[in-house]
Parts: structure tokens; C-alpha cells; sequence
């Protein structure tokens, strides 16, 4: 791609650099800065800069915080001894909208996975298992994607903390609600009969 | 959605202003940057407000460019008396890169569309014609796209100059190169018909 002004091909060669937006994309989104009046591009770069350099990551769960401890970890109505184990951030925000745990959360920062170098030390799993080791946390459920990187890690926290006094579970696979049963894939039908739950419960639900 | 930081939820609706970018998008963008060295998110956002401040148009054509008058106009190398009429910078850079043009561009800024509210005087329709006028201009090639709006400014601009000595044309409609014409749409392959070409032509290329 050539372009008339250098100023442009830089602008467009940094916007590429995000993940899932090509060169073409970048220069639409740059031309479309362009059309708009200047304040916008300013305080798009501002806030991305003030994010970058004033952000925060909980010192307890990780998540991401404007201040040392998340509004999670410092709100007395959470239970302490019940701890869900996520991925990240995008992870906490999904299950908070459902409303239904009101325990704290801790985030990984990704899963072990070989094939993109991510080893157990590149995540936040000392911290993890030291917080369990120390004996406050009654139940751990591991909400990490039903992958083999995410059963993986699953594996990898479970050898760590196996001998300790604690429930372990993870969050329940099957149909999704609404999901027509013959389009459902064999492995997901086939432990949602194995794991199979009494009758009344789902009355409930 | 719900954040944990107001730092964050900034960026993210900074992002989510870009056209195409949802919050979903914007928030797996800025959770990127956090994830890279601050110094990428400072040189983007350097490079985008550099560009925004400093970017100048051709006083010339209104092509996108670094200093008064663009590279492709101050080209001493170029036709002056062709001029290639377009919408936007993007149509410049596809028809420079088939290296099949030498003459000069004339970038309108879009095309007249009363559906989002664009006539004929936001667009550089009247430097175009004067330009004409002055009678330094021997063909102009319309290149807009093949749309209702396009063949609107198209009118619009032939029935201001229409009594100038002046060769008007438009870029060929046709079957692209290495179309099966059992798929080519009605109006396209009629106008081919129409539009029919000397053989010989055809060998040449």
C-alpha cells in the first residue's frame, strides 16, 4: 500500500498493529478520524493513554481496577470463601451479568497453553494456590473455557491444591438453553447425560 | 455493560466511536494494549493525533498529503490535461496501484447522497469545475462508484460543464477480469453488450 503522506501511513501502520484490524481497516478508521473534528482523535488518544499508564490490577484477584483493591474484592456483601477462577477480565464482566454469584473471582491472565509459549509461571497461579494454602477459601469453581488449554490449567491448579481441605468444582457443560438437541455436538450431548441433574433443580431454575 | 475501572470504561467508548467497532471490539483492543509494552499504546496514540493536527490536503487535487501541494500533483512527470475525477483518497491509492494512469486526480470528498445529507456543496465539486473553466484541463475521467449516488454526481458534475470543449468519459463498466458470466448480475452484462469493445483492443492489453 502507498500512501501520500507519511503522516497517514504511520497513522495507519499503528492502527494495524491491533489485533484483527487489517491495513485496509486501519486506513478506514483513520480517514474516518479525519472527517470527524480534531477533539475526537485527541480524546480518543488521550483516553487510551491514561488507560496504559494509570490502570490498576486488583492486588488480591487481578481483575483490572482503577484503585489497589476491585470494587469486587472490597465489597463486604461478597462471600470470601467461595472463589471462581477465570481467564480474564472479559470472563468477570460476562458472569457478573448474570447476577447469579456473589463470591469473589480470581483472574488467571490467559491459560497454559505449549503452542503460544504461555507456561503456569506466566499466570497468576502462585497467588492463586498460596490464597488457598493459607486456608480462607472454602470452595474454588473453575470457569475457564471448555478447551484443552483451559482443561489444562484446570489440571495444573488441581494437582497444586489437591491435598487441601476444599471443595473443588467447575462450572456445569451441556446444552445451552434454547439448543435444539440433533444439532448439539457428540462430546457436549454425551456429558450432558453423563452429568445428568435431578429433575426438581432445573424446576427451580 | 459493567466495568471495574473508569479508566477502562473511557477507553472502551473512545474505541466503540470508530465506525465498525462495537464495545465488545473496542474492549478486546484495549485489553490488547494493556497486555503490550506501554510504549506501543503511546506511539499509537502520538501517531494518530500527529497525523489529526498536521495532515494537510492538496490545494490542488484535495488529496491526502504531508506539504501544500501533493506528490502526484507536483510531478512534473504527470499529465496535466487528464484529470481522473474520485471520491476519496482510497480510490486514488487502487487506481495508482495498477500503474495504468499518468494523468492527474481530483478527489471530491464523497459523493452526493440527500439520504445522509451530503450535496453537492460539501463536496469539491466547484474548485473541479473552475478548474475546468480556466480550460487547462482537456479529459476528465469520472471514476466515482457505480452506484445510484455515484451516477447522481456524475450528472451533476457533466451538466455544469457540459458546455466546455472538453472530453468527458467514464471508467468501462463491465465483466471483471476472470468472471464466470453465468454469475455476473442483468445490469452489468447488458451493459457489456452495450458497451461493446473493437477485438483488437482487447489483444493489445
Amino acid at each position: 500500500m502507498e500512501f501520500s503522506s507519511k503522516l497517514l501511513e504511520r497513522a495507519v501502520n499503528e492502527m494495524s498493529q491491533l489485533p484483527g484490524i487489517g491495513k485496509r481497516t486501519a486506513l478506514r478508521l483513520v480517514l474516518h478520524m479525519l472527517k470527524q473534528p480534531k477533539e475526537h482523535t485527541v480524546s480518543l488518544s488521550l483516553a487510551l493513554q491514561s488507560m496504559r499508564a494509570n490502570i490498576k490490577f486488583c492486588k488480591s484477584c487481578n481483575n483490572i481496577s482503577d484503585v489497589e483493591l476491585c470494587e469486587i474484592c472490597s465489597n463486604p456483601n461478597r462471600n470470601e470463601e467461595i472463589v471462581c477462577v477465570v481467564e480474564d477480565i472479559r470472563d468477570v464482566m460476562a458472569i457478573e451479568n448474570t447476577s447469579s454469584f456473589k463470591g469473589l473471582y480470581h483472574v488467571l491472565g490467559g491459560k497454559i497453553s505449549p503452542m503460544d509459549g504461555i507456561g503456569p509461571h506466566d499466570l497468576n497461579i502462585e497467588s492463586l494456590v498460596k490464597k488457598v494454602k493459607e486456608g480462607s477459601i472454602k470452595e474454588l469453581i473453575f470457569a475457564l473455557s471448555s478447551t484443552m488449554e483451559g482443561d489444562t490449567t484446570n489440571f495444573y491448579i488441581f494437582k497444586q491444591i489437591q491435598d487441601c481441605d476444599i471443595i473443588i468444582s467447575t462450572i456445569a457443560r451441556g446444552i445451552s438453553v434454547g439448543d435444539e438437541l440433533e444439532y448439539a455436538d457428540e462430546v457436549t450431548l454425551g456429558r450432558s447425560i453423563l452429568n445428568r441433574i435431578p429433575f426438581e433443580i432445573n424446576l427451580k431454575m
